[in-house]
């Protein structure tokens, strides 16, 4: 039996998604919801978190029939040590990512490259003081290089807290010591995940997942943080511009440059590439009218809120860019990228180039990019494309047009400065109601929902109530296409909030930057309880992640819960099969966390949810609800 | 349809596995062979590597029908990086048990421990000046304190090559460093190798196995090492002393302690509680006349190995220990420690006790050891066994007759020792064909196995071709009851190993220790190489894991492999799903590594096997074969 297909206008919210799935169709490419359709219905047993395969006396699969596994290990373990895994490969993408960057930054600090330099000087001295490096009287250089050996020891083995806890509230640290899951090296806590998964290692779900909730705090509070901070060092600390999102950002007659990934440290030099006259002359020459370079998923974003380039889709608009038929060449990093790009470029004239050692694609071209060659290897991609601009096939192109407008680049710096240097008027806000709370709506797109109907409704509604909402990551796309991204977008906020906003000149929905720049709403949390002298968990505050795909959104929600912020997913990780697991998640964190997750895939009832969790935070406080 | 069982007497080929089999089957017990039926049929799609649960668009099966995940990897892709992370899982758990074994050296060196001590003050001095610490007219304990410093860099981010890697022949390393994968720290590879095979990552099959390479190298040449070197500087290098092995080591009139799991820090405490003076005394009390302490798997070899501590066994028996119903209690650590034993202990009267915060078992008691209160949790544990001893309930006591003499303690100090400090004569008995090869058997047991039927045959069909054999972990134990690691064994051996074996008075399979200790292995192998001017590769060396289970397994298999020797497995890891990643394993890495790994389930084919690649290697070298 022919299995019934799901029409387009049920895949995408999307206008300029349709008309591509529709090209898509016609071309004979397949994307990620047809292989959907191919893998569903799923293996129950991996659904669930039941299935085994860490040792070959397995693989095993918890059932009523084989309640334990060949070792012993019951359905609580078994979930308990998946879900540790799957959390701590998301922390181990968020942090080799943090660690790249130090290395970008230790490069720079030892004169081992001239294509880099420290473009936000203040912004290192600042965070140098922060973690008590000495700075007074000393070469900037200098300090760098002191911040990057404290950075590398956040990683190893012998640091007792991480740097960057001096940011978090003493109430937290309390519970997390009293836990035991002040979080370690970042290395050694995700290496420590992978041996107590090991067989006969941790056989309790609970202390497998504390150490869960251990290993993701090492990547809130270290590795993506540094990951943040670093980059904002390199590459300047977002301040508030202007750009435009949908695939109408991409240009008939230019040589169109996609950026993939996730750190900017490619992707900044191929920025400079593309404005390069001397290359500019070249594709003219070759017939294009010049260089149009455009974003996608969070290198996009890294782009989008430092150097304001427009940005063509978030991860479900990958495989969309290419089917426009008009994008010469895609460049990418690493982390949420499509294997499957490779192929569907070779159905149209797109080259995909990969550029980091660690994430190589068959198919694809390799031009690793190393500190000191990345403004000469930046350029020869972009030889590379404007070379293919001449085997575009015009006839098979097809690009949506419009692009929407939004404004990004809204750091803790910039928010900070424009309440005049302080949280005051942010927390009276908060104190008369005006701002009932705060919500981060993060993470990605996922083809078992209709793409961003849950992202767009859910702010949609929370804004409604009065709720600020901040966004990163594949949501950035989601909220600027529905033109929540701008001041404009206040017309649909409740009156208090519309009232704030209207005053600081500033969209009711604030784009804080990629998915490591979640460690930007860490802070911001920190810093509001500290203000308020109060834990984390005890403010008006959630997270989201309503259309999450990926282990880096699980590890994410995994810190802000620890952090002490309720975190609402739109479905749950593979951990159905333990009612142990899924009680924790659900209510069990609470009554050691102060916060938990929610699941519902409802955006509406979801925002109800989250709403229903300000109120008694804000009751709690001896606020009006 | 009832599944028709497996008869008892093809589950193991020891009496002693048999008569507790047979009681645990009056008593109503069930074990992993019990447990495996119900697990059988494995899924295909896990036991073939082809299942993926990385991100929340699946889980996914690759089939005919879905060959490419949500994301689009292929069948290739997902089965590389499953082998990464499991792979890595046996990294982590090997190299975070060498990081306690640092932190433990360091507490000694830093004076925060009464309890612990260096023991091998000659080893100490003698690795530090191998890494260029300096040592002349310093304190033993100033010295450690740089060692640890040395070590724990070994797991950070900023270490280009493993202190070990002096070890390595120049030949070897030049090819790791052509192949880019020279190992770093050790944590980072495993980080990295969590990285990689995130979704969006690494998606290329054999780049992906690179990764895997090196990951299992910073395992062997730092994290194994590591806890083998410092294993021996504080408990004491091993040297040759007999002890005994079988179930009945356990004593029907005595308090019956057994320790089980992998690191020495706690179990030699317990050796020291056991023999003090005042708890004898208190179990006398008790009615019992005395205290009897035996081991389990490799917290078993370690003890064996140093203090002569007899052996209950291996891998398969522990369940079966239990079912003697004379053990009070089993103090374990962590790696391999079936989580069934809390259960059926409780059909007994025995006592689960879990001393590490990293492996708690849900129903155990847990008595956390530190450096500072070994000693008292040790004499704390011992009491509890004692309190135990009156619960036992004699009508459910049957213990297997008669113990086996074995002589274990063959460390490579010994072995260079026994040679009058030179490697010439192990040299000329090779080149003279005395001794054709050497091969290591390590590893486990697996119930898909008549348990040590393959570990023991494959022993005997290597010392009649002349070939040395040396064994680790839970084949020590097989080849222990098989009456194999005495010198009388030499009568079951080839002429010429005989002659030589004779002649220094050692039996023809000797004993290296735990798992960990394979890098005693890698460090001869080195050895050997360095003697001859010629890489490992060219050695007539070999490894193998005839009746594995574990990702230890998996990664020493792995890091033997890039180190140049090739291994043997009795069945392959869950690769088979990818003809791209088995050719490799099976051949193309041959070409890269100058090793590869072959698949045969009999021992006597394997036996076959291994005995042309010596020839070959052999030949190589201008040797008969």
């Amino acid at each position: 039996m022919a299995k019934e297909r799901k029409p387009i206008e049920e895949k995408s919210i999307w206008d300029d998604a349709r008309q591509m799935l529709h090209k898509a169709e016609r071309d004979g490419i397949d994307t990620a919801w047809d292989r959907l359709e191919h893998q569903t219905p799923h293996c129950t047993s991996c659904e669930s978190g039941l299935s085994c395969r860490n040792c070959t006396m397995g693989p095993c699969r918890i059932s009523k029939k084989a309640p334990l596994g060949v070792c012993g290990a019951d359905g609580d373990v078994i979930v308990a040590r998946n879900f540790g895994r799957f959390v701590s490969g998301g922390c181990a993408g968020h942090s080799d990512h943090g660690r790249d960057c130090i290395e970008a930054l230790h490069a720079v600090a030892h004169g081992l490259t001239e294509d880099y330099s420290i473009k936000d000087e203040a912004k290192l001295l600042r965070i140098a003081s922060e973690l008590k490096i000495s700075t007074e009287g000393r070469l900037v250089l200098e300090v760098a290089k002191d911040l990057c050996n404290e950075f590398f020891a956040n990683y190893g083995s012998t640091i007792d807290e991480l740097s960057f806890l001096c940011r978090v509230p003493e109430k937290r640290k309390q519970i997390w010591k009293n836990l035991g899951i002040t979080p370690r090296g970042v290395d050694r806590e995700i290496a420590e995940m992978m041996h107590r998964t090991h067989m006969g290692c941790d056989n309790d779900a609970a202390n497998t997942m504390l150490h869960t909730a251990r290993t993701s705090l090492a990547d809130g509070w270290a590795g993506s943080m540094i990951a943040t901070e670093i980059s904002d060092i390199l590459f300047g600390t977002p301040s508030p511009r202007k750009s435009a999102v949908n695939l109408g950002v991409i240009k008939k007659d230019q040589v169109n440059i996609l950026v993939h990934g996730h750190n900017p440290i490619v992707s900044e030099k191929i920025v400079e590439a593309v404005n390069d006259p001397e290359l500019i002359a070249l594709a003219k020459e070759k017939g294009a009218a010049g260089i149009n370079l455009a974003g996608l998923c969070c290198t996009g974003n890294e782009l989008m809120m430092r150097q304001g380039i427009p940005m063509a889709g978030n991860h479900l608009m990958t495989e969309l860019a290419i089917v426009t038929g008009a994008v010469e060449l895609i460049v990418v990093d690493y982390q949420c990228i499509m294997p499957s790009m490779v192929t569907i470029g070779n159905c149209y004239h797109t080259k995909m180039v990969t550029t980091a050692d660690k994430a190589k694609f068959t198919g694809a071209e390799h031009v690793k990019f190393e500190m000191h060659n990345g403004m000469a290897q930046a350029r020869k991609v972009v030889r590379m494309a404007i070379e293919r601009f001449g085997l575009r096939n015009d006839k098979r192109v097809e690009i949506p047009e419009g692009t929407i407008e939004l404004v990004t680049g809204f750091s803790n710096e910039v928010l900070l400065g424009a309440m005049g240097g302080t949280l005051t008027p942010l927390v009276d806000a908060i104190k008369a109601g005006k701002i009932r709370g705060a919500v981060a709506i993060v993470g990605c797109n996922n083809p078992k929902y209709q793409q961003d109907y849950c992202n767009v409704n859910l702010t949609k509604e929370l804004i409604k109530k009065d709720i600020l909402v901040l966004v990163t990551g594949c949501v950035t796309t989601a909220t600027g296409k529905a033109g929540l991204l701008v001041p404009e977008a206040i017309e649909m906020a409740g009156p208090g909030l519309k009232e704030i906003c209207a005053s600081l000149g500033i969209p009711p929905v604030l784009h804080m930057g990629s998915c490591v720049d979640n460690a930007r709403v860490l802070q911001l949390a920190a810093l509001l309880a500290n203000e308020l002298g109060v834990d984390i968990s005890d403010l008006p505050l959630a997270g989201s992640s309503p259309e999450w795909y990926s282990e880096k959104a699980a590890a994410i929600g995994t810190y802000c819960v620890a952090s002490g912020i309720y975190t609402h997913l739109g479905h749950p990780p593979n951990i159905t099969g333990s009612e142990i697991v899924t009680n924790l998640a659900l209510e069990g964190l609470d009554n050691l966390l102060g916060a938990c997750f929610g699941i519902e895939p409802d955006p509406f009832k979801a925002a109800e949810l989250i709403d229903q969790r300000i109120r008694q935070k804000r009751k709690a406080l001896g606020l009006g609800e």
